[in-house]
């Protein structure tokens, strides 16, 4: 819908998770028979969920982890993994600076170099173990770093920056070349992030297997507040989606979108499927694993900038083994637990048997803003 | 109203009881002249007010207090009363649970068997004193229950899951044959819950002589934090309200619309009706009567949920007796008391002399939003 | 602007003060040129604000101060000052009851008869200094009490409920003959309070020389939240406003309207104005004055209810002289203070002369809500 | 998008920067290619910031210093360092004002009459380093101090009150004679603040150079509060550069537009630009400055008006060196330093080379409202 904000100046009206609800229709249907299976060019994920590339969410382990529990972990190229053969002891440098000093330390810390033999083991221990993985890099980096890591075995590759654009126009730098790349890596790849439908298509169009949606919506990112850049996911996700099945019936091919960020409980990833996903990419909730690098914080890839700052280390808590965060039981109520049932309750009671049908499914726009009657609910209800 | 969210995706606007508020007209009642009845099949009611089938709020003792007040109380044949012979203790394990061992409590109290002969006295006592009650099974369970119930004389029957449609796809489980439990059932049968027009269409066509409207707004539910499911009541109400008016007209058979959930004062209460409900289900102030099971402490029908709980214990304090919350008279100024009383001056202010009179009030969009002005003036009301 | 709430039910959006804001125009005018008088039949006030027939407000001190400040009091009649020969005492128990005793001993005092020689009295003695004065009464004792204050002197008589319409349907009580209550007093007659355009009219057809608008916005009134009733003031004022531009048009008279509650600033005063008001009804702003009788307190004059009080006592301070409040200089820059200095400033701005010209000046909607940029301006701007 | 808020009554819905957010297009741009430049009248500014004319953000010194880092501070020539010999006795006595005095303090301290040598003396003081320096006078000591300023050696003049009209109406005033002071000044001409196209239109008329846009939004500023007035920023900005637009296309003169107000980060400094405006004129951000006069304190320049004081002291903290305000590197994530960084990096990822290209960015209506999901986010995530 779009409005006029001022003389000759239009804009669209943008939605995000808390604007909008789930409406559920006339049948449904038994949980246990809900698929959310998700594929990703010849790789097929038993959960519809990727980690992501960050510092705090994703190492070898947790990366063999999330494979065996039907997941996808991305390895970020350019992280801590990458740049200390032992990234424990950044990791507590960060984790230990006094809240003042953060953005310093991180900066500090990122500031030592990639090596290329480290991009290679990370990858070959986690294939060692069987497990499936993902890597990623940013477009500046990708013809250098991706071509390693997927000889080393990486099932996915992701081009990924805060906006991916297939032009870049710059006087002092080369562009990369969607071509080279695309022929340089033999799997699949996704490519990010993206909020429009223009954007997303010219991403198929050089080749890309799967699109990232989301810039500025995540806990651990102020992209917004600090460039004052931004979609809300639900209206992103539903763009992106339009510009799938446009590119779907125009080439045959199907190129999976991936909701990326500003997701926290089972709600949120039902609502990112239903806006129009074909799964997540998820951070904060797996940092929060007690299995996660992190140990209880998190802090997103653009928080080490050494000129600009986009994010911070915010405290996400060791609250469960990544198993109950991601396939339950769950032991508390607050949507954090067992994600993956809670989606798949979420298909059951709208009545979708699968990802595609869920895709479908009836939205209002209802925003859980704090109004009084809420305000007072909630007050009198602290124990 | 519909409105764009994104290409190819529309979704209606849909509003709550703080988004609303009713106008008044040309034309004041007496409030002694207003009838608030509620005819539920062949049985009336004075007040058009139900204890929903919750165990804080109703246990025999409750319900044969709700009669006498003119309500009806409507007992859980899934909960605590009916799996335990004195669930006086299961209770107290809940209620003194630290808040961070509730919902494994509340998991480990509702692991115990149903047990028939439970189910059948329990109905028996409360109608032994010639009171009036409802009683309410899933619909998994149905089939089972609901005719012990009856013959044990409960006087409504009440089929109740998050949301039942007519239609449940499975390839395990066998669906409730709508057909089976309407014979089997000699009593008024309401089934809930719904929040749109075809759904509560459907309920109406296999027999229900009322339907429960509302997902996910209930103060001890989660539902819509935890899968993202849900519709704000006012409209929820005004849809479902429809369906009546029109099914009304084809048939000529009046199936009442009970607005079950999110309601916490006689103003909520009251833009129920205005929006179309004939009558309200009510849990969190009936749990919080000084008679009511819950000592202080509600908990919702999803909070057992052994893989994804969905709502936990919430304080709700004893705060009056029972008769004051529902007849007053008031001694508080916020709208938890005499729930009667306001409904009546309501509906005298508006100049509603009855129930049909008030679902045609006016009402206003006017969002209850915490403004600037707002929070000043509450700030500087705090003594 | 009319949106849909649901399927066949359609509400209409309605705006408070919080919800807009003036736009300045191509001209500005001189503060010291602005004319703000207003006329309320033959009555012309220096500055067009009423202080409130509330208790807490108005006794016969701040009446004859009201009067010499250039505006005027309402006086209750049905208040403390008609039922007590000393009504400091009864006013002492109200300020000292401790918060959780304060509904029942605003019952408790406000038992007490009201008495025919006190109503004569207190007009009297503000009559006597001089000073012009406002008496209100409800319609149902307006018959008895409004002649007898008339009779004293009172220079403007009010007929004031929640609600108050020409046509009251009762099987029980004897509504107010509008005809004989219109011809027994010979003075102005304000009746109210009214939200609508429908309901404005037929109070103008019975004789109104004002109507007061107003259901539901004060800081002392809880009528919103206890029965669900309100129209926020902006949309109110307008329509009302609307009615009286019809009614003047039709017959020649012109009937004021008088924005009552819900203003705390000199900018919600600037807005009553402009969405259409003649002039203001106060009640908080007043008894926050030094020389207010309610010591620091407030209360709204629907909380001493017997069976459903809708307001309670609310701490507005001792926070300057009378006369500070309403005509400065300010020491406080919130707007609490100089507001008829602020009211003249706002018109100078928006190039309005005088309250004719105010009631065209341009709006837009800007809803002072609460986001994130601004929280986090106010938090840092704490000192 | 003009909507009805009552019966005859329209009003337009006015956007805020926290009501909206930028939209990345299909290319992005080299940051280091972005060019920021702000030509007014024949001065080209490096970097397109100005220093508000407010006593705690510009004196001499860091007039010198804002020049330096590229861009101009407006020294106010009504303010204190034009009232005193030593200014910083005065600003001691404000800084250190207990609260509850600070309005009264400034009310006094502004008491002291401005002196025409020291307007003199301040601008040689500037010029004499070699630094430009814009000065700021009220329409009413326009035609008095503006010439003394410029002929001092002022390379921008600017004429500002709260709401600057071409038109004055007064009976006691002689209004600003607009060509007589546009002919004595031979400098670049700056006036505001407006909010609307006619308004603006108006201005460039009598021969501004820029417009500076803004009424009610800033941080020490509560003129909305006090007197209702206010049009949020991006709609009024989006306004005037309408008027812009049109006034050079009859004309061929570009007059420049100046968002001044409301701007705490890059990000709202990016959504000025994008609205419309080709440069910012920024108070509590220079203010916060380690540099600035204010020592850690802002106040509004209509704080000190002796009848209605408009605005106070607020903390600001001193947070940084200005170059890391305005060119970073950036220490803390939160969008306050490095303002400039920010801005080329949305307008890279915007896709826009400079200015122009920027004002045609796209933009979503996106409130950064607070609702459930982000304040329980933001709970979780203080460390």
């Amino acid at each position: 819908m779009e409005v006029s904000i001022g003389r000759n100046r239009r804009a669209f009206m943008a939605y995000g998770f808390d604007d909008v609800a789930l409406v559920p229709g006339t049948e449904t249907v038994d949980p246990d028979d809900v698929d959310v299976k998700l594929r990703i060019g010849n790789i097929e994920l038993e959960i519809p969920i990727l980690a992501s590339a960050m510092d705090a969410a994703v190492d070898v382990r947790l990366a063999i982890l999330m494979s065996q529990l039907g997941g996808l972990a991305v390895l970020n190229l350019e992280g801590l993994q990458t740049r200390y053969e032992s990234p424990d002891e950044a990791i507590e440098r960060i984790v230990e600076a006094p809240q003042e000093d953060v953005v310093k330390v991180l900066q500090e810390v990122y500031r030592e170099p990639i090596k290329e033999e480290l991009v290679y083991e990370r990858v070959k221990a986690i294939k060692s173990s069987g497990a499936r993985v993902g890597v990623a890099s940013t477009p500046m980096h990708a013809e250098w770093l991706l071509p390693i890591a997927v000889r080393a075995g990486a099932d996915v590759a992701v081009i990924q920056s805060t906006v991916t654009t297939v032009r870049f126009v710059s006087t002092r730098r080369q562009p990369l070349d969607w071509k080279v790349i695309r022929e340089a890596i033999d799997a699949p790849l996704l490519v990010g992030n993206c909020v429009t439908y223009d954007a997303a298509i010219e991403l198929m169009r050089v080749g890309a297997d799967g699109v990232l949606v989301g810039v500025g919506p995540g806990a651990a990112c102020t992209t917004r507040q600090v460039i004052g850049v931004g979609v809300p996911q639900v209206t992103a996700i539903a763009d992106v989606a339009a510009a799938r099945d446009d590119f779907f019936e125009r080439t045959g091919k199907y190129v999976v979108v991936i909701a990326d960020g500003g997701m926290r409980t089972g709600g949120d990833i039902a609502k990112a499927i239903a806006a129009g996903a074909d799964g997540v990419m998820i951070g904060s909730p797996i940092a929060s694993a007690e299995e996660a690098p992190g140990r209880g914080y998190h802090w997103g890839m653009a928080a080490p900038h050494p000129g600009l700052p986009r994010g911070t280390r915010v405290k996400v808590m060791r609250r469960a083994p990544l198993e109950t965060i991601l396939l339950g039981p769950a032991t508390t109520d607050d949507g954090t637990q067992n994600l993956v049932g809670a989606l798949k309750l979420s298909m059951a009671t709208c009545g979708a048997r699968n990802i595609r049908e869920m895709q479908k499914v009836k939205m209002v726009v209802a925003p859980a803003i704090q109004t009084e009657g809420k305000l007072l609910q909630r007050q009198q209800s602290i124990t």
